[in-house]
């Protein structure tokens, strides 16, 4: 059996200061639903995808609140969360719900309002991604992690800083198209390079921003999804996998191993290869992480993800062309609600409504990590 | 098709100071995965009942913490998060996994390591599964808005303050010959009513304590189980309700809705009603939480609950047992492992290895309440 998505909804990704955490969310349900041409009576059940609302709002229980301030009681609301991947786990959990025969039509979303706390504090809410005991308390944040696998790179590939800037700015020239992207606008490699440091070598513009955002998508069994629309978008492979929480456990890490072992389960799910894929939406909270994912998810050779950003094969109209969106880069980063914004970017692309973002493809990818890569979840799409 | 478990597994209950938040999942997890008779090797999931990692001991992503410290790297680990209802989402979530084909056996755990900060802050923590609106930010707490609930309930109905301290009496019977619990000692019903006041009407013995604690179970599809066991109980009905977050918000606060509709949606699923039940754990967060799971359930008319405490129907012997274990009360509740830990008790029961506290039992029955009735899930277990 196969799972459709035939709703998307995005809120626009930013500094959200007028609006709450459960009206973002709302938002982004209302618009998957009214584009699914559903109501929400005929919704069964919620998948919230939230990594902290416990610290960046005071408030866990996030999926009740939403199920409540959506006037949709008494349906069965669940929060999954892993840290960054916690949208990409709600959309898996979602699929895993429908395909059991428990559900028939759900909403499966992700949400995160991070900008209504200190700057200091949010950081170090992003840092309860890592090893507390081991990482964290000692204080090691993410840009540092990623930094050290970056200065990795380089050392064992001959990675240029250039290459990593030239992530940035093909995700920022996507990103002018995206009206939901929370910076529309393009940088040049000078200006990644001249950014403040932020750990050595990478720069605030290699670094996905703090961002307030929410994304749903109605997923429907095969069968409701008939009765609703022509042309479904399918989920046809799901993949997660698990990986040392901490980075300093692992024998290398140049690679994410949970990426590769998500990829894997889910390409033969869907009984696909790397090169059939014609689209994908990657995790690149740092430059670096779109590099580790191209090459992690076999779109390129390992060592090989720099040479293929600077030759351009990650662009728009070339061979596959990565973070059509903006990425987490440009478009931005809440981070419970990315792995379902990936999934609203890729059904686009496939329904052919991206505007001047559109690409030519049939099957779609999406790629969301959670931490250092402790978690990693992919998902394969295919037109109906 | 059904999903069984062949094997569960506690750590002890209480203030466990010399272990760490992953160790006691871990040693939950192996005495189930030992009990199962399998090994670490068979496991294809995780899934992690855990209300606030984020707040208790500064760490999201417990999903991938856990894998990583149980050695079970790369295999897929989730977190469910519902608050004091997080342990039975995982249940089901797990459950649903199974069912859906994804995988054929895993671990449905949860975890809390509640006692590493301080005890205000701890409160704050548990009041983060209210609206934080419209209600933690305004200073109430969850004893506050059960003591609200038992105020109208005794004024409805009237249910006297010696029926809230009989279920206390009677759980704390039970916990005494339960080697996990927190409490293995009895108190009288002039222990109860002496006890310092919390919330009027509720007093400290009226009130499950703090504690750090885990609960797994293994659950397999029901081919898988007959490689392992020639008796495994069944999981036969599954429930899941949300309703508002906010008491306010609620046209009576005598009933818990989100209670009486995943009942029913477990009833149905298991072609069972109330009578069919023969033992039962059910949320007794506070004393006034057992009579509206008891009413709600449909073991008794609605109102009837405090009376039939004091009738002694619900003590071990009577027509319905209910938390044999201890409840909440007296075994402790380690809010996101408690839901696991219910299931731990009944599947003892209809395995026949409750010792003392055995009761006659070929069906039983858990509830699990997320805040103050946002989220309940009710799970029906059958001898296989």
């Amino acid at each position: 059996m196969r799972v459709a998505i035939i709703g998307v909804g995005l809120t626009k990704f930013g500094e959200q200061w007028e609006t709450s955490f459960s009206n973002l969310f709302v938002e982004a349900g209302a618009k998957a639903i009214e584009d699914a041409g559903i109501d929400g009576g005929d919704i069964d059940a919620i998948f919230v995808g939230n990594m902290s609302g416990g610290r960046f709002i005071d408030q866990e229980h996030t999926s009740a609140l939403i199920a409540d301030h959506a006037g949709l009681n008494s349906v069965p609301s669940t929060r999954i969360e892993a840290a960054c991947a916690s949208g990409g786990l709600a959309l898996r959990q979602g699929a895993m719900s429908i395909i059991s025969g428990f559900h028939d039509i759900v909403v499966a979303g992700g949400v995160e309002k991070m900008t209504d706390i200190l700057t200091e504090r949010t950081t170090q809410t992003l840092a309860t991604a890592a090893d507390q005991e081991w990482e964290a308390f000692l204080g090691m944040t993410f840009p540092g992690l990623y930094a050290m696998i970056a200065r990795r790179h380089m050392y064992e590939f001959g990675t240029t800083r250039e290459q990593l800037a030239l992530v940035s700015v093909k995700n920022h020239s996507n990103a002018k198209h995206n009206k939901y992207a929370q910076f529309q606008f393009e940088i040049s490699v000078e200006d990644v390079l001249r950014s403040p440091m932020v750990a050595d070598p990478l720069r605030l513009l290699d670094c996905s921003p703090i961002t307030d955002g929410a994304a749903c998508v109605i997923l429907a069994s095969e069968k409701k999804a008939k009765e609703f629309t022509d042309s479904p978008v399918y989920i046809t492979g799901s993949g997660q996998a698990s990986s040392t929480i901490s980075l300093h456990d692992r024998e290398r890490i140049t690679v994410i191993d949970a990426t590769v072992n998500a990829g894997k389960m889910a390409y033969k799910m869907a009984g696909k290869s790397p090169n059939d894929i014609d689209v994908a939406e990657v995790h690149d909270a740092f430059t670096i992480g779109e590099i580790l994912a191209i090459e992690g998810l076999g779109f390129v050779d390992a060592g090989k993800g720099g040479k293929a950003t600077e030759d351009g094969i990650t662009k728009i109209g070339g061979k596959i062309p990565v973070n059509t969106s903006g990425g987490l880069k440009a478009k931005g980063h809440p981070v419970g609600a990315t792995g379902v914004a990936q999934a609203v970017e890729v059904v686009l692309q496939l329904r052919g409504e991206a505007g001047k973002r559109q690409v030519d493809a049939d099957a779609g990818l999406t790629h969301n990590v959670g931490g250092s890569g402790g978690t990693a979840v992919v998902h394969i799409f295919e037109k109906g």
